[in-house]
């Protein structure tokens, strides 16, 4: 990790960096930009003047305002990193103030709803470059951010057709820089991969979730007690920022729909081996999903830690 | 956890302490038991020789054996920790070679269908006691147990109506002293409890990988990059013992047919939320399953370092 998160850039990468909306993902690209000095003076916007205060409070930018057109100003990159439904919203409002020139992008977890969305309010000379990094955890605002969140994690560019090369190189050499690997798609190939990666597990552990809130049968109380079973995992990625994830469903919401009903499908057929009792179909499911979890550590996108090294399990110890 | 899990016991609570099926959970237990002098002689069966080679060599047990009924003989305590389906098969073998006086209890995640199969075989001079701790890694077999596995998680115990009450009471001694919390129960209640918290969650997270590894549109080398959006989650117990799980769903069917159908019910909800653009829906259910988990992190059932505390988030970070 330290080979991909080095010494601070000689030069910044950018003459002004301006993060819209800081959570998670803006608090954290704040934190990774000033450690390598990727840009020579940072401006953090947020529609909240709560968050703006913390911002202050944590000194990770240079400058804060709550006004975006005023923040945008001069910018040579803006990155919008609200929840996907104000992209449009915020892009529309500043966009006869960016700078021409400059790289607008966004990280949004849907990209089709946010390339219709903004490209039509942008002047022609903005470059529109897309992204979306993989990377997250379950807490939000700005204090949950830090400089490492996206080393080892994939960075997806989706610039549109005819989008100046240099400007997508600029783009990408700034999601290296804070430890990504980058790759290049459409954006509806972006959404349809993001459905069954990232929106339909969402989508699936907030209903367990909710069914097991429900029950009448299973108290609470025994829900909770007795969670380590499994249902405890999935209350981590249920237990993410509520806004953002509404907005990700209403606006990737074909390609989740096709997604859940794969899901659907061999769910059926998963409860009909149980049904009728066929030991074999289930086995062989159980055996080939092995194997995926060993290529996802292979690549270095999970821990090998038993129990994703939730507490130390000593090999030494018998 | 350093008072949860003190010194060895003064004088050992058991005699001769057999332990049959030597994985996750059996091997566990011998090392617990070994670190806290739990019983004056700890054995070790298991039906396949390699194991039992194993078992000799990392020396958890005084001695080894894959003759199950010379294993249990004279045995005060002798716990079965095979997979479901083999438990009905191990207490039939073994039944006239118990004890009289002797606790055979076992580690089954289901615990109606063990009842069943396992009772009518046993010898009045038995105390049967079933048990299941509710704990555990993604990894089998006798390298991957450690003796820290059961501190802080809970062990349901389900005795049959009319058992000795000394012998219930020092089943529950022992597991406090591996660290755990005990909660008796019927083993019809705990069937639902586990289809909820366990077997449910399983079943999803097996069925949501196996439709990522089928799909044409995303190329499995797609599913493996982008896999911390969410997925990668799943493939955690999605990577679960497929002979344990294969039995633990034909022996539970009636209780997890029922939790899928509530599960599929909410499911059909979701998705027409979604399909009709219900925000406040979405929004509303989103922030109702927040709360359970910060439950689950109070309750000493989860850790509150974020994404599961995979990697250091320095808290300094700025």
């Amino acid at each position: 990790m330290a080979d991909r998160f080095g010494s601070p850039l000689p030069q910044p990468l950018f003459d002004r960096l301006t993060i819209v909306g800081v959570g998670l993902i803006g608090s954290s690209l704040l934190r990774a930009a000033r450690q390598r000095n990727l840009a020579a003076r940072l401006v953090a916007v947020d529609a909240s003047e709560a968050v703006c205060a913390r911002v202050r409070e944590i000194g990770i930018a240079d400058e804060v305002t709550s006004d975006a057109c005023e923040g945008v100003r001069g910018a040579d990159l803006v990155i919008l990193c609200t929840p996907v439904a104000a992209i449009e919203i915020v892009a529309r409002d500043v966009a006869q103030h960016l700078a021409p020139g400059s790289i607008l992008s966004d990280v949004g977890s849907v990209k089709g709803a946010v390339v219709a969305g903004v490209q039509p309010h942008l002047p022609a000379t903005v470059h529109f470059i897309p992204a979306h990094p993989v990377a997250g955890t379950e807490y939000s605002g700005p204090d949950s951010g830090f400089s490492t969140l996206f080393v080892d994690r994939w960075c997806i560019l989706t610039p549109p057709e005819g989008t100046d090369a240099k400007a997508v190189e600029k783009l990408q050499t700034f999601w290296s820089e804070v430890g990504s690997n980058v790759e290049i798609m459409t954006p509806a190939h972006h959404d349809l991969v993001l459905a069954i990666t990232s929106h339909v597990p969402h989508l699936i552990a907030y209903n367990i979730v909710g069914t097991a809130a429900d029950l009448e049968e299973v108290t609470q109380s025994e829900v909770i007690k007795f969670s380590a079973g499994g249902f405890r995992d999935f209350t981590r990625i249920a237990a993410s920022d509520p806004t953002m994830w509404r907005d990700i469903f209403l606006n990737n919401r074909d390609a989740v729909l096709e997604m859940l009903g794969r899901f659907n499908e061999d769910l059926a057929a998963l409860q009909r081996m149980i049904r009728w009792g066929d030991g074999q179909g289930l086995f062989d499911l159980f055996t080939r999903t092995r194997a995926i979890r060993r290529s996802i550590i292979a690549q270095g996108q999970e821990t090998p830690a038993p129990d994703f090294g939730r507490r130390s399990t000593p090999s030494s110890d018998q």
